[in-house]
């Protein structure tokens, strides 16, 4: 990576765990300060856990779990222990998800509240069983030897796409849940007359569209990719028909700042051997 | 394009345009049989006007105008007359989602009720704020001949990022609008006793994502785009260093299907002109 894209790929990383930082110390002063703290009683304050699992789990591990492949300081491991890291990173994140359902699903049947009846719930449940789903197949598809290497090729548009797809939605139900959350919870003074829990956990949904922007963006820029990504990438841009040793901007970047060998340059430039390892 | 890729592409687009009528329906229908019509008279029947003319409007418009580039029968017109389209329609999606501002504001303070005191007005004002200068930067960027083609090409990224963040952003937006909307509308019965109009406008919140989801599908596959801009995103996946002339498959497409001569091919291969025409 050259000198200015580094800089640049480093405040939009900085930037991006800040917000992510910030946005979950407002999670948790949202429920341990303006509403009934923490506790696993079937009360409000088990349903607490719901938003804190959310922001913390589905939202930031998820968003750091999308981005572990553009880290340069990454490009010298293998890109095996990267999966691993990226599925084991999703993993923690599918598990906050689920307890988090739980916590809400816990709190209504204790509270005689309906389950599954708003639009936030219809959503929130089908994205975390798309995205386990996601977890299942990505799984199959890039940890298990077995899967040839033109499945794996083949999928990876619909894996990116479904990945950041699910972020997104991810995102927009939590904002979703809390606009459900304000209302029904505020009541003298209501979320319309603007107490200060009101202010505070909007700001709380801005830091999380600012989040998911910043994770999109670095996502989708093809300069911040892993150099052997950046390859494929090219490869399938022209339908894969171009010589791999034309492949060469993206590898002399690889050169500068990490300290591969040659030999291991020519091992990522290899498109079927980089699928497989 | 190839045929088999044409026939995905023509399945997706049939898919989204569906979709999106289908949508169009579901919120006719939510504000003219469960809700009180339209009108613009400061009541509710005015207010109605809010998601009518979000839906058409700021969703299924700015979806069109996204993916307004990538119809094939469309790469035989010129690069400048596709952009006043997407401009075009872009501005009639601002105006769109301008109006439906007015009815929800002209309706609270007809009612009393605060204006921007919920993360939906928050959100929902900020996207309109950046889609109006989305709009200005872009025709001030692509449709002012003066902009030097260093700028149009540099700025086309974060363009291209803006626009599908913004669209996102905007059903997103619905999606908290139309929570919003169904805990304050329904009462006896509420929300949470799922009468059939809850269903019903949860189905259209999913039907939202659906057009989302198939927009940002279509926008975002390399081999759909447009024979110029394929070779234009090839560029710059390359950092722009290889000779223009081994663009060659994505232009064979161009040939292919469309009654284009060799000359305009050509003019077209020229990266400089096409960012300029």
């Amino acid at each position: 990576m050259a000198m200015q894209n580094l800089r640049q790929f480093l405040f939009a990383l900085s930037a991006a765990g800040a917000v992510g930082f910030v946005a979950i110390i407002f999670v948790l002063r949202w429920v341990l300060h303006f509403k009934e703290g923490l506790a696993w009683d079937g009360g409000l304050a088990e349903f607490n856990w719901h938003p804190v699992l959310i922001v913390i789990g589905f939202v930031f591990l998820q968003g750091i779990a999308i981005i572990v492949y553009r880290l340069p300081w990454t490009w010298q491991c293998s890109k095996l222990m990267m999966k691993f890291i990226h599925a084991g990173l999703n993993s923690a994140a599918f598990i906050f998800a689920v307890v988090a359902l739980v916590a809400a699903f816990d709190f209504h049947n204790t509270a005689k509240i309906p389950n599954m009846y708003s639009l936030h719930s219809w959503l929130g449940l089908l994205a975390v069983i798309l995205y386990g789903l996601q977890l299942v197949i990505g799984i199959g598809m890039y940890l298990i030897p077995l899967t040839p290497v033109s499945w794996r090729a083949a999928f990876m548009p619909i894996h990116v796409y479904s990945g950041l797809f699910l972020f997104t939605s991810v995102i927009a139900v939590a904002l979703m849940g809390i606009t459900e959350k304000l209302i029904f919870g505020l009541s003298n003074p209501k979320y319309k007359d603007s107490p200060p829990e009101a202010i505070f956990v909007n700001v709380l949904g801005l830091l999380l569209v600012v989040f998911g922007a910043l994770i999109l963006w670095i996502a989708t820029r093809t300069p911040w990719k892993r150099p052997s990504d950046q390859i494929l990438h090219t490869l399938h841009t022209n339908g894969g028909s171009e010589d791999i040793t034309k492949a060469g901007p993206a590898l002399s970047e690889l050169a500068d700042g990490t300290n591969t060998e040659d030999g291991d340059v020519r091992r990522r430039s290899n498109k079927l051997d980089n699928l497989d390892d």
